[in-house]
Protein backbone atom coordinates (compact mmCIF):
# COMPACT_ATOMS: atom_id res chain seq x y z
CA UNK A 1 0.00 0.00 0.00
CA UNK A 2 1.29 3.38 -0.85
CA UNK A 3 2.26 5.64 1.85
CA UNK A 4 -0.15 8.80 2.38
CA UNK A 5 2.22 11.89 2.62
CA UNK A 6 0.29 15.16 3.96
CA UNK A 7 1.91 18.63 3.41
CA UNK A 8 1.08 21.99 2.11
CA UNK A 9 0.75 21.61 -1.15
CA UNK A 10 2.37 24.70 -2.85
CA UNK A 11 5.82 24.68 -0.62
CA UNK A 12 8.58 22.46 -0.34
CA UNK A 13 8.60 23.19 3.29
CA UNK A 14 9.19 20.78 6.19
CA UNK A 15 7.77 18.68 3.48
CA UNK A 16 10.22 18.25 1.17
CA UNK A 17 12.75 16.20 3.71
CA UNK A 18 9.87 13.57 3.87
CA UNK A 19 9.61 13.47 -0.19
CA UNK A 20 13.20 13.22 -0.70
CA UNK A 21 13.84 10.45 1.59
CA UNK A 22 10.57 8.98 -0.63
CA UNK A 23 11.76 9.60 -3.76
CA UNK A 24 15.42 8.19 -2.96
CA UNK A 25 13.65 5.20 -1.40
CA UNK A 26 11.32 4.33 -4.56
CA UNK A 27 8.81 4.43 -2.38
CA UNK A 28 5.09 4.50 -3.54
CA UNK A 29 3.45 7.44 -2.14
CA UNK A 30 0.67 9.44 -2.53
CA UNK A 31 0.99 13.63 -1.78
CA UNK A 32 -2.63 14.27 -0.52
CA UNK A 33 -3.31 17.85 -0.58
CA UNK A 34 -1.51 18.05 -3.57
CA UNK A 35 -4.17 16.01 -5.38
CA UNK A 36 -8.12 15.86 -5.58
CA UNK A 37 -8.71 15.77 -1.70
CA UNK A 38 -6.54 18.71 -1.33
CA UNK A 39 -5.83 20.36 1.85
CA UNK A 40 -9.21 19.99 2.76
CA UNK A 41 -8.53 16.22 3.38
CA UNK A 42 -5.39 17.32 5.38
CA UNK A 43 -7.42 19.63 7.96
CA UNK A 44 -9.85 16.99 8.24
CA UNK A 45 -7.16 14.18 9.58
CA UNK A 46 -6.38 17.09 11.55
CA UNK A 47 -9.51 18.11 13.13
CA UNK A 48 -10.33 14.27 13.50
CA UNK A 49 -10.31 11.62 15.99
CA UNK A 50 -6.89 10.30 15.70
CA UNK A 51 -5.50 9.17 18.36
CA UNK A 52 -1.79 9.59 17.65
CA UNK A 53 -2.78 13.14 16.50
CA UNK A 54 -0.43 15.27 14.76
CA UNK A 55 0.41 18.85 15.81
CA UNK A 56 1.02 20.47 12.66
CA UNK A 57 2.47 18.71 8.89
CA UNK A 58 3.86 17.24 7.45
CA UNK A 59 2.25 13.64 9.13
CA UNK A 60 2.69 10.25 7.34
CA UNK A 61 0.38 7.68 7.05
CA UNK A 62 1.20 3.79 6.98
CA UNK A 63 -1.90 2.06 7.07
CA UNK A 64 -2.90 2.53 10.36
CA UNK A 65 -0.23 4.28 11.49
CA UNK A 66 0.33 8.13 11.33
CA UNK A 67 3.46 9.72 12.39
CA UNK A 68 3.87 13.36 12.73
CA UNK A 69 7.10 15.85 13.19
CA UNK A 70 9.69 16.04 10.07
CA UNK A 71 12.72 13.58 12.19
CA UNK A 72 10.34 11.06 13.60
CA UNK A 73 8.87 10.11 9.72
CA UNK A 74 12.20 9.93 8.90
CA UNK A 75 13.45 7.72 11.57
CA UNK A 76 10.66 5.65 10.61
CA UNK A 77 11.41 5.61 6.67
CA UNK A 78 15.05 5.28 7.41
CA UNK A 79 14.77 1.77 8.97
CA UNK A 80 12.18 0.30 6.47
CA UNK A 81 14.67 1.61 3.42
CA UNK A 82 17.75 1.44 4.23
CA UNK A 83 18.40 5.48 5.00
CA UNK A 84 20.46 4.94 7.82
CA UNK A 85 22.28 2.38 9.79
CA UNK A 86 20.61 -0.77 11.63
CA UNK A 87 22.40 -0.59 14.71
CA UNK A 88 21.42 1.85 17.30
CA UNK A 89 24.64 3.71 18.13
CA UNK A 90 24.12 4.83 14.10
CA UNK A 91 20.52 5.04 13.98
CA UNK A 92 20.59 7.61 16.78
CA UNK A 93 23.58 9.54 15.57
CA UNK A 94 21.73 9.53 12.20
CA UNK A 95 18.58 10.98 13.82
CA UNK A 96 20.79 13.51 16.16
CA UNK A 97 22.20 14.97 13.00
CA UNK A 98 18.63 15.03 11.81
CA UNK A 99 17.41 17.08 14.70
CA UNK A 100 20.30 19.27 14.30
CA UNK A 101 19.10 19.94 10.95
CA UNK A 102 16.12 20.50 11.60
CA UNK A 103 16.97 23.45 14.18
CA UNK A 104 19.06 25.08 11.52
CA UNK A 105 15.63 24.63 9.64
CA UNK A 106 13.46 26.56 11.92
CA UNK A 107 16.23 29.27 12.54
CA UNK A 108 16.31 29.91 8.83
CA UNK A 109 12.53 30.07 8.78
CA UNK A 110 12.59 32.64 11.94
CA UNK A 111 14.34 35.18 9.62
CA UNK A 112 11.96 36.21 8.19
CA UNK A 113 9.25 35.45 10.72
CA UNK A 114 11.12 36.15 13.66
CA UNK A 115 8.06 37.91 16.25
CA UNK A 116 5.35 35.12 14.59
CA UNK A 117 4.80 33.31 12.05
CA UNK A 118 1.06 34.91 12.00
CA UNK A 119 2.23 38.71 10.54
CA UNK A 120 3.15 39.39 7.27
CA UNK A 121 6.57 39.87 6.79
CA UNK A 122 6.06 43.45 5.96
CA UNK A 123 4.91 43.63 9.36
CA UNK A 124 8.47 42.53 11.29
CA UNK A 125 10.91 43.66 8.77
CA UNK A 126 12.85 45.55 10.59
CA UNK A 127 13.17 42.59 13.28
CA UNK A 128 13.85 39.98 10.20
CA UNK A 129 16.85 42.16 9.21
CA UNK A 130 18.39 41.86 12.76
CA UNK A 131 17.54 38.17 13.03
CA UNK A 132 18.77 37.35 9.40
CA UNK A 133 22.35 39.07 10.41
CA UNK A 134 22.90 36.86 13.00
CA UNK A 135 21.83 34.04 11.30
CA UNK A 136 24.20 34.38 8.18
CA UNK A 137 27.35 36.33 10.36
CA UNK A 138 26.84 33.51 13.47
CA UNK A 139 24.21 30.65 12.83
CA UNK A 140 25.01 29.63 9.38
CA UNK A 141 29.02 29.22 9.79
CA UNK A 142 28.09 28.12 13.00
CA UNK A 143 25.49 24.92 11.40
CA UNK A 144 27.66 24.05 8.46
CA UNK A 145 31.24 23.64 10.22
CA UNK A 146 29.56 21.40 12.15
CA UNK A 147 27.88 19.15 9.30
CA UNK A 148 31.54 19.33 7.50
CA UNK A 149 33.47 18.25 10.54
CA UNK A 150 30.69 15.10 11.12
CA UNK A 151 31.19 14.42 7.40
CA UNK A 152 35.05 14.68 8.03
CA UNK A 153 34.84 12.09 11.02
CA UNK A 154 32.61 9.66 9.45
CA UNK A 155 34.72 6.36 9.42
CA UNK A 156 33.60 5.12 6.46
CA UNK A 157 34.61 8.21 4.81
CA UNK A 158 33.45 12.15 3.91
CA UNK A 159 30.81 11.35 1.00
CA UNK A 160 28.28 10.77 3.52
CA UNK A 161 27.49 11.69 7.06
CA UNK A 162 26.80 8.41 8.62
CA UNK A 163 27.49 4.92 6.97
CA UNK A 164 28.50 4.52 3.37
CA UNK A 165 25.26 5.18 1.58
CA UNK A 166 23.07 8.36 0.75
CA UNK A 167 20.66 8.52 3.91
CA UNK A 168 18.37 10.78 5.22
CA UNK A 169 20.71 13.00 6.78
CA UNK A 170 22.30 13.19 3.41
CA UNK A 171 19.41 14.01 1.42
CA UNK A 172 18.13 16.75 4.28
CA UNK A 173 21.67 18.63 4.32
CA UNK A 174 21.44 18.72 0.46
CA UNK A 175 18.23 20.38 1.01
CA UNK A 176 19.29 22.72 3.76
CA UNK A 177 22.15 23.64 1.30
CA UNK A 178 19.61 24.14 -1.59
CA UNK A 179 17.50 26.70 0.41
CA UNK A 180 20.11 28.47 2.02
CA UNK A 181 21.19 29.16 -1.86
CA UNK A 182 17.46 30.25 -2.85
CA UNK A 183 17.53 32.49 0.29
CA UNK A 184 20.71 33.98 0.80
CA UNK A 185 22.75 33.77 -2.27
CA UNK A 186 25.30 36.45 -1.63
CA UNK A 187 26.17 34.90 1.71
CA UNK A 188 26.14 31.40 0.50
CA UNK A 189 28.83 32.56 -2.55
CA UNK A 190 31.32 34.18 0.09
CA UNK A 191 30.62 30.81 2.11
CA UNK A 192 30.77 27.81 0.28
CA UNK A 193 34.28 28.08 -0.19
CA UNK A 194 35.16 27.02 3.62
CA UNK A 195 32.74 24.23 3.56
CA UNK A 196 34.14 21.85 0.52
CA UNK A 197 32.46 18.40 1.85
CA UNK A 198 29.35 20.01 2.47
CA UNK A 199 29.32 21.69 -1.19
CA UNK A 200 30.43 18.42 -2.81
CA UNK A 201 28.13 15.86 -0.86
CA UNK A 202 25.27 18.46 -2.03
CA UNK A 203 26.04 17.85 -5.40
CA UNK A 204 26.58 14.39 -5.71
CA UNK A 205 23.21 14.01 -3.94
CA UNK A 206 21.42 15.58 -6.74
CA UNK A 207 22.94 13.67 -9.12
CA UNK A 208 22.01 10.66 -7.20
CA UNK A 209 19.51 9.09 -10.32
CA UNK A 210 16.18 9.25 -8.65
CA UNK A 211 16.96 12.29 -6.66
CA UNK A 212 17.68 14.12 -10.07
CA UNK A 213 14.35 12.62 -12.06
CA UNK A 214 12.47 14.27 -9.05
CA UNK A 215 14.37 17.23 -9.45
CA UNK A 216 13.31 17.54 -12.70
CA UNK A 217 9.38 16.43 -12.04
CA UNK A 218 6.74 18.27 -11.47
CA UNK A 219 6.97 17.02 -8.17
CA UNK A 220 9.45 18.96 -7.01
CA UNK A 221 7.76 22.31 -6.51
CA UNK A 222 10.19 25.25 -6.93
CA UNK A 223 11.42 27.57 -4.08
CA UNK A 224 9.39 30.36 -3.61
CA UNK A 225 8.46 33.09 -1.22
CA UNK A 226 5.73 31.43 0.72
CA UNK A 227 8.19 28.31 2.07
CA UNK A 228 10.76 27.85 4.84
CA UNK A 229 13.09 29.72 2.73
CA UNK A 230 12.80 32.82 1.14
CA UNK A 231 14.49 35.35 -1.01
CA UNK A 232 14.55 38.99 0.31
CA UNK A 233 17.62 40.78 -0.43
CA UNK A 234 17.54 43.00 2.07
CA UNK A 235 18.42 40.05 4.29
CA UNK A 236 20.81 38.47 1.93
CA UNK A 237 23.68 40.76 3.36
CA UNK A 238 27.38 39.10 3.32
CA UNK A 239 29.36 41.50 5.55
CA UNK B 1 28.57 2.71 35.17
CA UNK B 2 26.72 5.89 36.00
CA UNK B 3 25.80 7.79 32.98
CA UNK B 4 27.87 10.75 32.76
CA UNK B 5 25.10 13.67 31.88
CA UNK B 6 27.20 16.92 30.12
CA UNK B 7 24.91 20.23 30.55
CA UNK B 8 25.65 23.74 31.66
CA UNK B 9 25.61 23.66 35.63
CA UNK B 10 23.82 26.65 36.42
CA UNK B 11 20.63 26.43 34.66
CA UNK B 12 17.69 24.25 34.17
CA UNK B 13 17.55 24.30 30.37
CA UNK B 14 17.07 21.97 28.10
CA UNK B 15 19.22 19.46 30.60
CA UNK B 16 16.70 19.65 33.15
CA UNK B 17 14.37 16.97 30.54
CA UNK B 18 17.21 14.47 30.53
CA UNK B 19 17.71 15.35 34.80
CA UNK B 20 14.16 14.28 35.30
CA UNK B 21 14.05 11.21 33.01
CA UNK B 22 16.95 9.98 34.73
CA UNK B 23 15.96 10.87 38.45
CA UNK B 24 12.39 9.12 37.69
CA UNK B 25 14.42 6.50 36.47
CA UNK B 26 16.54 6.02 39.21
CA UNK B 27 19.63 5.96 37.55
CA UNK B 28 22.78 6.45 38.70
CA UNK B 29 24.28 9.53 36.56
CA UNK B 30 27.04 12.12 37.35
CA UNK B 31 25.94 15.63 36.40
CA UNK B 32 29.31 16.38 35.08
CA UNK B 33 30.36 19.75 34.48
CA UNK B 34 28.44 20.97 38.23
CA UNK B 35 31.49 18.37 39.45
CA UNK B 36 35.17 19.23 39.80
CA UNK B 37 35.70 19.12 35.82
CA UNK B 38 33.14 21.67 35.62
CA UNK B 39 32.51 23.34 32.31
CA UNK B 40 35.86 22.72 31.25
CA UNK B 41 35.35 18.92 31.26
CA UNK B 42 32.05 19.39 29.09
CA UNK B 43 34.26 21.99 26.55
CA UNK B 44 37.01 19.91 25.98
CA UNK B 45 34.39 16.91 24.60
CA UNK B 46 32.68 19.05 22.69
CA UNK B 47 36.03 20.52 21.37
CA UNK B 48 37.54 16.58 20.91
CA UNK B 49 37.46 14.59 18.47
CA UNK B 50 34.35 12.44 19.19
CA UNK B 51 33.40 11.25 15.77
CA UNK B 52 29.64 11.29 17.13
CA UNK B 53 29.73 15.34 18.30
CA UNK B 54 27.46 16.83 19.63
CA UNK B 55 26.58 20.17 18.04
CA UNK B 56 25.59 21.80 22.29
CA UNK B 57 24.70 20.44 25.02
CA UNK B 58 23.31 18.69 26.32
CA UNK B 59 24.51 15.25 25.87
CA UNK B 60 24.54 12.07 27.58
CA UNK B 61 27.55 9.66 27.72
CA UNK B 62 26.90 6.15 28.25
CA UNK B 63 30.14 4.12 28.29
CA UNK B 64 31.41 4.52 24.40
CA UNK B 65 28.07 5.47 22.89
CA UNK B 66 27.94 9.73 22.83
CA UNK B 67 24.38 11.01 22.43
CA UNK B 68 23.38 14.76 22.12
CA UNK B 69 19.46 16.54 21.14
CA UNK B 70 17.35 15.72 24.38
CA UNK B 71 14.88 14.38 22.39
CA UNK B 72 17.42 11.78 20.97
CA UNK B 73 18.76 10.79 24.17
CA UNK B 74 15.29 10.58 25.99
CA UNK B 75 14.47 8.20 23.30
CA UNK B 76 17.75 5.94 23.95
CA UNK B 77 16.93 6.42 27.88
CA UNK B 78 12.79 5.69 27.59
CA UNK B 79 14.30 1.98 25.85
CA UNK B 80 16.26 1.05 28.84
CA UNK B 81 14.27 2.38 31.69
CA UNK B 82 10.71 1.83 30.65
CA UNK B 83 9.92 5.59 30.69
CA UNK B 84 8.26 5.15 26.92
CA UNK B 85 6.27 2.32 24.95
CA UNK B 86 8.13 -0.41 23.78
CA UNK B 87 6.25 -0.96 20.79
CA UNK B 88 7.13 0.69 17.45
CA UNK B 89 4.12 2.82 17.18
CA UNK B 90 4.08 3.66 20.93
CA UNK B 91 7.53 5.11 20.73
CA UNK B 92 7.53 6.79 17.85
CA UNK B 93 3.83 8.40 19.41
CA UNK B 94 6.03 9.35 22.77
CA UNK B 95 8.87 10.84 20.40
CA UNK B 96 6.29 12.77 18.54
CA UNK B 97 4.94 14.48 21.80
CA UNK B 98 8.46 14.95 23.05
CA UNK B 99 9.84 17.14 20.12
CA UNK B 100 6.71 19.04 19.93
CA UNK B 101 7.73 20.04 23.59
CA UNK B 102 10.44 21.02 22.32
CA UNK B 103 9.35 22.95 19.55
CA UNK B 104 7.40 24.84 22.60
CA UNK B 105 10.58 25.06 24.87
CA UNK B 106 12.39 26.38 21.82
CA UNK B 107 9.94 29.43 21.46
CA UNK B 108 9.06 30.15 24.93
CA UNK B 109 13.46 30.81 24.50
CA UNK B 110 12.39 33.00 21.68
CA UNK B 111 10.19 35.18 23.90
CA UNK B 112 12.99 36.73 25.69
CA UNK B 113 15.81 36.35 22.67
CA UNK B 114 13.59 36.79 19.00
CA UNK B 115 16.58 38.15 17.82
CA UNK B 116 19.55 36.56 19.05
CA UNK B 117 21.26 34.51 21.48
CA UNK B 118 24.65 36.44 21.68
CA UNK B 119 22.94 39.48 22.13
CA UNK B 120 21.37 40.89 25.49
CA UNK B 121 17.62 40.84 26.40
CA UNK B 122 18.10 44.38 27.02
CA UNK B 123 19.05 44.69 23.52
CA UNK B 124 16.30 43.25 22.09
CA UNK B 125 13.24 43.54 24.51
CA UNK B 126 11.15 45.26 22.19
CA UNK B 127 11.15 42.67 19.88
CA UNK B 128 10.99 40.57 22.80
CA UNK B 129 7.69 42.20 23.73
CA UNK B 130 6.17 41.58 20.29
CA UNK B 131 7.27 38.11 20.36
CA UNK B 132 5.89 36.92 23.87
CA UNK B 133 2.72 38.37 23.05
CA UNK B 134 2.07 36.42 20.59
CA UNK B 135 3.82 33.52 21.92
CA UNK B 136 1.35 34.22 25.51
CA UNK B 137 -1.96 34.59 23.37
CA UNK B 138 -1.44 31.99 20.46
CA UNK B 139 1.10 29.86 20.77
CA UNK B 140 0.86 28.50 24.54
CA UNK B 141 -3.17 27.95 23.99
CA UNK B 142 -2.36 25.77 20.65
CA UNK B 143 0.74 23.88 22.43
CA UNK B 144 -1.62 23.35 25.74
CA UNK B 145 -4.73 22.75 23.21
CA UNK B 146 -2.85 19.78 21.36
CA UNK B 147 -1.58 18.04 24.50
CA UNK B 148 -4.82 18.28 26.72
CA UNK B 149 -6.68 16.30 23.59
CA UNK B 150 -3.40 13.96 23.63
CA UNK B 151 -4.12 12.76 27.42
CA UNK B 152 -7.96 13.10 26.70
CA UNK B 153 -7.57 10.50 23.68
CA UNK B 154 -5.13 8.13 25.44
CA UNK B 155 -6.57 5.23 25.09
CA UNK B 156 -5.28 3.92 28.62
CA UNK B 157 -6.63 6.90 30.40
CA UNK B 158 -6.22 10.27 30.42
CA UNK B 159 -3.32 10.07 33.33
CA UNK B 160 -0.37 9.73 31.33
CA UNK B 161 0.38 11.06 27.38
CA UNK B 162 1.63 7.90 26.18
CA UNK B 163 0.28 4.58 28.47
CA UNK B 164 -0.36 3.84 31.66
CA UNK B 165 3.23 4.90 33.63
CA UNK B 166 4.84 7.95 33.90
CA UNK B 167 6.90 8.65 30.66
CA UNK B 168 9.49 10.64 29.66
CA UNK B 169 7.24 12.95 27.99
CA UNK B 170 5.01 13.19 30.83
CA UNK B 171 8.31 14.47 33.07
CA UNK B 172 8.90 16.71 30.14
CA UNK B 173 4.92 18.44 30.29
CA UNK B 174 5.66 18.58 33.76
CA UNK B 175 8.75 20.85 33.20
CA UNK B 176 7.06 22.58 30.35
CA UNK B 177 3.94 24.29 32.44
CA UNK B 178 6.96 24.63 35.82
CA UNK B 179 8.38 26.71 33.01
CA UNK B 180 5.89 28.90 31.79
CA UNK B 181 4.23 28.75 35.14
CA UNK B 182 7.60 30.28 36.55
CA UNK B 183 8.23 32.36 33.50
CA UNK B 184 4.62 33.49 32.80
CA UNK B 185 2.29 33.37 35.98
CA UNK B 186 -0.07 35.98 34.92
CA UNK B 187 -1.05 34.25 31.51
CA UNK B 188 -0.80 30.71 33.42
CA UNK B 189 -2.95 31.96 35.84
CA UNK B 190 -5.65 32.79 33.28
CA UNK B 191 -5.12 29.98 31.04
CA UNK B 192 -4.85 26.94 33.46
CA UNK B 193 -8.33 26.23 34.19
CA UNK B 194 -8.81 25.18 30.25
CA UNK B 195 -6.30 22.55 30.30
CA UNK B 196 -7.40 20.50 33.73
CA UNK B 197 -6.29 17.19 32.49
CA UNK B 198 -2.68 18.87 31.99
CA UNK B 199 -2.49 20.56 34.99
CA UNK B 200 -3.76 17.35 37.01
CA UNK B 201 -0.27 15.89 35.11
CA UNK B 202 1.61 18.58 36.46
CA UNK B 203 0.92 17.89 39.92
CA UNK B 204 0.68 14.07 40.13
CA UNK B 205 4.50 14.38 38.11
CA UNK B 206 5.56 16.28 40.72
CA UNK B 207 3.98 14.06 44.03
CA UNK B 208 6.10 10.78 42.02
CA UNK B 209 8.34 10.10 44.91
CA UNK B 210 11.59 9.84 43.09
CA UNK B 211 10.93 13.12 41.21
CA UNK B 212 9.39 14.78 44.62
CA UNK B 213 12.53 13.84 46.66
CA UNK B 214 14.56 15.47 43.28
CA UNK B 215 12.92 18.57 43.57
CA UNK B 216 13.76 18.84 46.72
CA UNK B 217 17.52 18.48 46.81
CA UNK B 218 20.27 20.49 45.52
CA UNK B 219 20.56 18.43 42.95
CA UNK B 220 17.53 20.88 41.24
CA UNK B 221 18.63 23.75 40.26
CA UNK B 222 16.53 26.44 40.75
CA UNK B 223 14.68 28.77 37.60
CA UNK B 224 16.39 31.81 37.16
CA UNK B 225 16.91 34.60 34.37
CA UNK B 226 19.87 32.73 33.00
CA UNK B 227 17.80 29.48 31.39
CA UNK B 228 15.23 29.23 28.86
CA UNK B 229 12.06 30.25 31.14
CA UNK B 230 12.96 33.56 32.36
CA UNK B 231 10.41 35.82 34.19
CA UNK B 232 10.35 39.21 32.67
CA UNK B 233 6.81 40.78 34.47
CA UNK B 234 6.91 42.99 30.96
CA UNK B 235 6.54 39.86 28.72
CA UNK B 236 3.82 38.10 30.95
CA UNK B 237 0.81 40.05 29.89
CA UNK B 238 -2.34 38.06 30.49
CA UNK B 239 -4.09 40.27 27.32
Amino acid sequence: MAYELYYWPTIQGRGEFVRLALEQAGAEYVDVARGRGGVAAMQRLMDGGATHLPFAPPFLKDGDVLIAQTANILLYLGRRHGLAPHDEAGHLWAHQLQLTIADAVDEAHDTHHPIASGFYYEDQQAEARRRAADFTGNRIPKYLGYFERALERNPQGDRHLVGRQVGYCDLSLFQLVAGLRYAFPRVMTRLERDFPRIIALHDRVAAEPRVAAYLKSERRIPFNQHGIFRHYPELDNPE
